[in-house]
């Protein structure tokens, strides 16, 4: 039942020390609550509902040593993750992370994952406290994050109205360019090193937004761009029954993006709307609400509004080409 | 970045329906509370704390189609994380699995283990609440559970006293059993068709034993057999710097286990303490608390009582010879 692996006699792989020895080198890295069959993460507060989201991420498929250093790799799974729970409205509460390891894995890339993970969870005030470590053909990351919230301020998907305004909350395709030059330095060719330094960083250190939480607004609506702008909006819409108006011309497209695309003859647009992996938030407000939180947080943008679904929503799929959307199966 | 794929035009892969079609498919198996960035647990009851724990099973190292058929690797994933909410003495709350998928999968495989995985939820009255499908190299099941128990009721595994009788909650070497005779058909010719039948349940079928919770006892340490009876005696003796005494006629081999063993030359005794995936329970209670347990519970036996450390910690790991429980990364 389990397959042949080939031997290593260096120290610094996996298979050298062991699920105990791995164990020992991870402990610094968790919660003084792990250590059972469970972590005891403590009551909640009165008042505030538990908000769960879990992401798998792997080798190749999802980040790789050309574009990813194992920090990274593990910043950018706590980072997918806590976006989820800004997502929903909430401040997390804990997390957990499982990884498959083939045994020819260097613990230099394990400690970086955990490095990386545990910086992202650190930065936003929460920890590591469950996992799981397991033999597996390719490396794999789980994740699983818990926030609360109050029960009044979740953000869900179907609840925006006709009238509301769109907001993001900071620039789309940031990611996408940094993703490309790092695939192929060549195109930063006509980058300052302060630009190439932005789109790396957009692409290897998203920021969860959980800097806006906690949004006292009467009703949001909305979700994360993880996996693009346009299926941001799809999604709200197709959830909350309505169709959306865009104004393009509110929609920045930063000029790092421009160079970028232009050497490779892409639309920059086309990265600002599909590109994903910006973590940014998409929400639907009431007018007023919108324009208080334009004011609070100045990388917000009012992109759009909430329209009714019968009278344009042709219109809606012909802009937004929402097949363009990242699909994880396709061939 | 993304590796190229055997491209297959049969509708009954993974591949030719995508993400859209895997997640229409797989709604029905899903709680209402999915369709969100997160999924919205609700709030708890007073004087509840919460629990979470996390798995990661790997196809050709944590199950086989040789021993485990979809519907029986969807039971045994599920199980698992309910066996260690029921070690820290919780009910369950919520579960997510995430998935890891190669293009070419089988439809009928990824329904059978959401079958299986939510057949196992219902029959311990929780739910499904968050989910991924991402595309790998390998299929992967990530699963995270949680639950809730009372602050008086969480069961460790560092509280130990001298004094305590160790108590399991059924026997143990039947899932080992069982995984040979899955591998090895021609091992069971001297087995009856029920005894087949419960060495395989017994792999196939784990029952986690939240039948038991809530225990009402002043104090409860310990926790699941799953990597072996020795391993989690070792574990409890460790976390609460103590020793175990044994009384190995107390340890009932089942005539099935015997059969088997027999066959393959096998000690029947090496199975029941080291075979592991038994996932019963492994408790030190105050004596009267022990004998209280085992009235109500009538599969529960006392083992063997907890000793001082120093007396007698040469003996505990002579006789468990614990370094011959299961290693993840040994090659």
């Amino acid at each position: 039942m389990i397959e042949s692996q080939p031997i290593s006699n260096n120290t610094s792989f996996l298979s050298t020390i062991g699920e105990g020895g791995l164990l020992q080198l991870l402990k610094p890295f968790c919660s003084d609550r792990i250590g059972d069959d469970g972590a005891v993460m403590g009551t909640m507060p009165s008042g505030y509902e538990m908000v769960v989201t879990t992401d798998i991420l792997i080798d190749g498929v999802h980040f790789s040593p050309q574009t990813t250093k194992p920090q990274d790799a593990g910043w950018r799974a706590a980072a997918a993750n806590l976006s989820d729970l800004a997502a929903m409205g909430a401040t997390p509460w804990g997390v957990t992370l499982a990884l498959g390891l083939p045994p020819e894995t260097e613990i230099d890339w394990i400690l970086g994952v955990y490095q990386g993970f545990t910086d992202c969870l650190k930065a936003y005030g929460t920890e590591l406290v469950g996992g799981d470590t397991v033999r597996s053909p390719v490396k794999t990351l789980a994740v699983t994050a818990f926030g609360r919230v109050k029960s009044a301020q979740i953000i869900y998907r179907h609840t925006a109205q006709v009238g509301d305004l769109i907001v993001i909350t900071g620039n789309h395709g940031l990611s996408k360019a940094g993703l490309e030059i790092l695939l192929n330095p060549n195109l930063a060719k006509n980058l300052s090193i302060e630009a190439i330094a932005k789109l790396h960083n957009a692409h290897q250190r998203p920021k969860p937004r959980l800097d806006l939480m906690p949004l006292e607004y009467s009703r949001v609506s909305g979700m994360d761009s993880s996996d693009g702008l346009a299926d941001a909006i799809a999604q709200i819409c197709d959830a909350s029954n309505v169709s959306a108006k865009l104004d393009y011309e509110k929609i920045v497209i930063a000029d790092e993006i421009k160079l970028v695309a232009n050497e490779m003859e892409r639309k920059a647009i086309d990265w600002v709307m599909y590109g994903g992996e910006d973590f940014e938030l998409v929400m639907c407000l009431a007018p007023e609400d919108a324009q208080s939180l334009i004011k609070r947080f100045s990388e917000s943008v009012i992109i759009g509004e909430i329209i009714p679904k019968d009278l344009n929503s042709q219109e809606l799929t012909q802009n937004l080409n929402i097949s363009k959307s990242f699909q994880h199966f396709s061939l």
